[in-house]
């Protein structure tokens, strides 16, 4: 499990149960936090898929296009990192269940100008909120908004347990990204068992990529990892996949065992003065070069295999794929809706499958 | 009709049918696009009116202000170019048929600022929506859009074809406001046939313009267009009105003949290095300078005449007219409010008319 | 009562009645403004705390979450200062009576970019909501908005009197924030009257010191002000305050005598040219040393005080007082959900009490 960062560590007296706000769901979300994949049991995955599914036919019913499961229900969707699509199907989920979802793009120009710590700003949105979804720059970020609101709330200071739901913490986790993923393979396949799922790109730092490495684990899918000696999966998840995990450099042999082929994003990111950071960059551009996927390329993968990216795209997956029938990353990005429906309403204590039938 | 602009061109491998997205509406707005006033004729420009009139009658009712008419639908309006007024009134006419509008101000924050082409932006926002509003400085932004998500709908990658409504292209078209204007003409008059409506501003590149001077075409008025040299009605306009297009430099004769005065803003944009730019953004200023209506030269008009201004406005109509009683500019921004949910209403497959009798 | 700042002054050639905007509650707030605490009696503030006890109830129900007495009403919540909390807690407030809020923050990037005028950017956002919050760096902001929205419903340009709810206008006043503090004061106390509240900080700027001093006077509560020499009560507060005022620079004594104790942000916002100001800043940074309150200071208050602070908070407030039980500063962000519930509900002619019962 992960420690707290130095940080974002917190310096209460009382003590603080690090642990305490990221408890196993085991079968029972509600108001839980939803910190990382590491909560999760193959038996919760399949009820929020399960719940998924619920709620993918309720918005696709064009007369209902959603349901009244929570009515007054709000939810601020704080993003400390910039964010279209995540922030976006928050917003769209919460309607869809009758709720509202607040977009908070950026704190600078607000209380944090006005000298706020981080934790008293985590506090003020708990007061504001029935569940709050956080993206941070810091990994852990999302853990450490859970820890003084379950502070908060032991303290009698905040009258409910406000549920955090991590939206991407720095280069930890993306949970939620790791359920809508898992939610269209099953789509596809009907299983996991069996099946290989192949990793591309910044397996260091892709938070994406290890929610849904911990994920295919637990769903008893076999993992491997295409990986950049200046990217290499973190020791602390190749310590937990264990056999599972496959680690290379040949991508094409890769592609051609692969059901699920996972793109990330061509970071090209560097623009710091760090030496050993623009070299990492320059080195990872220069692997991203063997590494891009047109048409051409797909088709020695399976007819039956798919390919995901968690978009943007860059140039690492071309244009010219798009018509190819294993592309399922427009799908991928569809499916977030019912997925984030499932997780909030689950986390509110909530099941879509028990208020629809 | 339009022809799309080079740096807007679909590249895909497919043929795509341009004009299958700007296809008429022939009576039946279900899940069409609303990207032209061209798209319509007159019982379509009178059944958005009709619907229009049921919409305000809804809001007027302080008791139930809306009604619940797409209870979960979510509109996403994107906002390429800024605007308090356009979006304001789509998020409040979307909560008035009980639905939500999410306004989305710049894109450059997010997926742009990581190298998200535009064309995989527009699906992105559609798997989000059930409805988008695009506003765009290109001219045919919106018709791009709707050609891209045209082309994820015939692919598979979309379940859902997402009707768009074009919040104003460049300087092409602005329906939506032309539709409102039409509606705000219908309230004081009664009918179109036999007035007419003079236009005052930039001509060549006002696309509220070109939208209402197509629908009043269309609706049987008389257009005159009271135009700088360096600021013309664009030829194809021009072609297209034929003899109901009168042109003149002559403002207040035109203002005797008025049922409608029309004002655009003094744009006064020029902040470039374009000398051609700046000459003619200088001579437009010269132009503008003969054509600022105060209240004594409002009093050439007609006492049955309006004006109509889509605010903002500059000194281009002088504050002393705000008393007038043939001021109908503030009103014009009020009927935006029922005319934008008679649009989105009928462009998902409804009627407020139907929903409410 | 207050005076027209001169930029903010209406220029308008009808006469405008100036305190026909700041009417007197009397027992019924439907459609009336809500300017200034000078506004309310006793009988009024108790009317907003009993419908705010009603409204915490609502949503402390985890099963409805709140209710939809103002199902498709819109508020426009206009942030010319930067706000997360006030903001945020609009949008809350009104998702729990089932309507919705839009936060407009900032409006140099459209409108006023464009060159409208302040007074035509208020007409313009009252034709989109039914009731609107504003925020602004001008004193009596609220009021000028007020003022021309009345002016265009008086003309027949707006169908309707969109009341203005001043969320905090420049130095002036901060009436919403005052009415949760005494809300959050009722909680604990059950009374006002013979409580002495106790407030540290900028006396001659922080707002919601004014209209909590205005209020607190209202309800029988002595007051005291510990005062910098730099940052004095403003004089026509001492005026309508009378023998209810102490004014002193002892706080340690104020302290002991507390029932609440109220802290303002240490503001440290010098950032000019202006030496006067710059000379003001540094004096009352100075004092703001003295005024610090910790774990340790805070003991010599009764075991039965309270204390307030309207975060963000700085240094003046250390975090070791947050497990100390005379904190209620974070209940206090939370009492503001349900006090802006029944403010925007009775605002707009609905009782939250009447509609639940």
């Amino acid at each position: 499990m992960s420690k707290l960062k130095e940080s974002t560590k917190i310096t209460a007296t009382e003590p603080v149960n690090l642990l305490g706000v990221m408890q196993p769901i085991a079968g029972d979300a509600s108001f839980k936090n939803l910190l990382s994949m590491h909560q999760l049991e193959a038996r919760d995955i399949l009820d929020y898929i399960n719940e998924a599914y619920a709620a993918e036919k309720l918005i696709r019913d064009r007369d209902s296009r959603g349901a009244s499961i929570l009515p007054h229900a709000v939810m601020k969707a704080v993003m400390r990192q910039p964010s279209t699509r995540t922030g976006g199907s928050c917003t769209t989920a919460m309607r869809k269940l009758g709720g509202a979802a607040e977009l908070i793009s950026g704190m600078s120009s607000s209380s944090e100008a006005k000298g706020e710590t981080l934790a008293d700003s985590w506090v003020a949105f708990a007061t504001q909120s029935d569940i709050l979804g956080i993206r941070t720059a810091d990994d852990y970020g999302a853990m450490f908004a859970a820890q003084v609101i379950a502070q908060g709330y032991e303290r009698g200071h905040l009258w409910q347990l406000v549920p955090v739901i991590n939206l991407g913490d720095g280069r930890n986790e993306h949970p939620t990204q790791a359920l809508g993923d898992l939610f269209t393979i099953h789509k596809k396949f009907k299983k996991f068992d069996g099946l290989t799922i192949v990793f591309v790109g910044d397996q260091a730092r892709y938070r994406a990529h290890h929610s849904l490495m911990i994920g295919a684990y637990k769903m008893g899918m076999s993992i491997t990892a295409v990986e950049s000696p200046v990217a290499k999966v973190p020791q602390a998840l190749v310590d937990f996949l264990g056999d599972k995990l496959t680690i290379t450099d040949d991508l094409d042999a890769a592609m051609r065992r692969a059901d699920v082929l996972y793109l990330g994003r061509n970071p090209d990111e560097y623009d710091g003065d760090d030496d050993a950071e623009l070299e990492r960059s320059q080195a990872l551009a220069r692997d991203y070069i063997q590494w891009i996927v047109d048409r051409q390329r797909l088709q020695q993968m399976s007819p039956d295999s798919m390919v995901l990216h968690p978009r943007p795209r860059r140039d690492e997956l071309q244009t010219d794929v798009d018509t190819d029938k294993r592309m399922y990353d427009v799908q991928q990005m569809a499916n977030m809706i019912p997925m984030r429906m499932a997780i909030i309403a689950r986390h509110l204590g909530k099941s879509i499958i028990n208020s629809t039938k």
